[in-house]
């Protein structure tokens, strides 16, 4: 019969954090976030983020040969998705719901730290960074703005003609410049205003 | 009668440059942009502004107690003025006019410079930084822009609504938005593909 290897009574050590794959892999991203988020990019190191998620240096390191690659993916892990665009019946209320999403992305605490990463990293490694803000938001956002735009055409609450690049780039354009010049959060009312004030008259049919 | 302090055949010892007041001043202010195009706000020094305009390090900081002083003023100096916008008889050349003039300004030289230095620079110098462009591009152009707005209305070719502060965002937005993610310049014909297809119809009457 098996017997323990701790007689009766005695202290057991602390127990490891045997976790494996893809659990672990979480736990060292959100980690690595949790660092950036307290001591930024600068003070990021990968002994920081073992510790944070409780394993070792080198099971840090197998799944992320640098300090950039570990960043970069959970930069991107914690933002959220921007897959699709669920139909309101109406171009104001699709345009809303999408540009409340987008905001919370960049409001994210994934979106948060990249800001502030970009602003402290070198040149190469904002390239980089900006490499995630440009695939997993402006990217993705644009073409959802497209395909609520384009379902507007269709249904008749959008000109036929509203559909060019540059269009498509004043909400983004209006999120980022008021955040940046004035601080804006962007409040779900700001938001309202800007699709009522400029999204609906710059789409609407000419003719009525 | 008074003779020269120069034994003829000497060779004479090189002429300081005496400069006084407002000439002096703009040599410095021109040194000083001059150092910043070229070795950046961590590598400025009063020394090497001083050297640049020829003068002495006493001559700079005597108007400029530290380099923070010195690089706010040089980069004011340096932005083209925006004080008035002309009437060209209608909102679609009005805003084209003054669309190109915010242009010059956020590449001008000292446009350029301002970008670089708030990304080197800690976050007290870069408020005061930050503060340049906002008192010297984005509030007169925004008071020019909604001077050429109001114009509109008045002349029939601008909705009576179109007033609001989003709405005078737009421009800026796209502007800002395009340089940053796209790293667009703004060629002149991307600037007219702005206006006609999302100012004009965004701020057209909606009935005619």
């Amino acid at each position: 019969m098996a017997t323990s290897r701790w007689a009766p009574g005695a202290q057991a050590p602390p127990v490891p954090l045997r976790r494996r794959g893809l659990v672990l892999e979480r736990a060292i991203l959100e980690a690595a976030l949790e660092q950036l988020s307290t001591v930024g990019w600068g003070g990021l190191t990968m002994e920081g983020v073992a510790a944070g998620a409780q394993t070792g240096k080198a099971a840090v390191y197998r799944r992320w040969p640098s300090k950039e690659d570990l960043v970069a993916d959970a930069l991107e892990a914690g933002l959220p998705t921007l897959d699709e665009a669920a139909d309101h019946g109406g171009i104001r209320e699709d345009l809303y719901q999408l540009c409340r999403r987008v905001r919370d992305a960049m409001f994210s605490r994934s979106g948060i730290a990249l800001r502030s990463v970009l602003h402290e990293c070198d040149s190469a490694s904002a390239e980089r960074f900006h490499g995630v803000i440009v695939n997993r938001v402006v990217e993705p956002s644009n073409r959802l703005f497209r395909e609520v735009v384009r379902r507007g055409v269709a249904r008749g609450d959008v000109r036929a003609d509203a559909t060019c690049d540059l269009v498509f780039d004043v909400i983004p354009g209006l999120l980022m410049y008021r955040s940046k010049v004035c601080g804006s959060e962007w409040p779900d009312e700001d938001i309202a205003q800007m699709i009522d004030q400029v999204m609906v008259p710059l789409l609407r049919p000419a003719t009525r």
